[in-house]
């Protein structure tokens, strides 16, 4: 299948922001039965994840947390665009997330949802999808 | 191929399963002879690893570390369910893995085993696994 | 499509190598149109990321903040190797990572390159690649 591209506009500097229902939209629009669905960021200051769909508050934890483990000022930093902590958190979180479809939906855990995570927002930011069938 | 679920029961609270096995097992029985397997973990407080299958300390300086760097508690954590640091841990251990499928065997490195960690147990679990032949 | 496996030598403990020429020129020798394209480092104390491909400062300083979230010695390591920082950055980094083929080439940002990451070198390392048509 082709690959669909879609837009999203991030508001914080650091955010996470549910993409679920435009993804499974876009499998059920490509009236896939079975198969994969790859979702990749194409940023290197921004990353995708699966977690908690239910309590806000667990964004907040994980977004604050994360800002704790890769503090946005630290003097070694050399990278003269002073946005090295996103560049640092974007490897951690990962560039995409992989979604098993079955009989046309995406196959996740009643408390899973899927996030972009803006980390050097706001920004107008792209999601780039392609699902194999199989 | 029609997905694959299989249970797990973890003991701790943070502990990582080797299930290499299982997985191994079900790529054999489907008989693929050359693909991809993709293997998922449907919950927001536990993640997929591939790391040392051979000396058991790897394992616990892996979950030690991480609950270094994710305190289990903190302050500043809102999660009224008290568990924001296995949603951290598995964001940043990730949902799934993928392997390539060789011959009808798993492709992995000499020393590498496949985990479930737990970030939130002793639980049942459930892991989904999708191959894709190709 | 069957497995191609490259090597490369790493030159320093920890090291950041772009593998993006490489990756992008064995998808265009196997003539794949489209689909998806799976990089898998089989190897426990190296990883595989996507991030910056311009200035070389954010390599360092996503190094430097690796080897500060996992310090490279811990009293409370127990791993009789020496090496468990590295195991635990391999676990954070990812083994393996996915990208879209459309049209015969990469679908990376402008700004992404593909990065073996050594924790444990200098080595001679291997790298597997499996590209799935769709």
């Amino acid at each position: 299948m082709q690959v669909i591209e879609f837009q999203i506009r991030t508001r914080q500097h650091n955010e996470m922001i549910d993409i679920t229902a435009e993804v499974e939209s876009i499998v059920e629009k490509s009236g896939t039965a079975n198969g994969i669905c790859l979702v990749f960021c194409p940023h290197t200051t921004a990353g995708l994840t699966i977690n908690e769909n239910a309590d806000p508050s667990v964004r907040r934890d994980i977004l604050t947390e994360l800002s704790k483990i890769v503090p946005e000022n630290d003097p070694d930093y050399s990278h003269s665009e002073g946005n090295s902590a996103a560049h640092v958190k974007a490897s951690l979180i990962s560039s995409s997330v992989q979604i098993i479809i079955e009989n046309g939906r995406l196959l996740l855990g009643t408390w899973q949802g899927i996030y972009f995570c803006e980390f050097d927002g706001p920004r107008e930011r792209k999601i780039l999808m392609k699902i194999i069938e199989g």
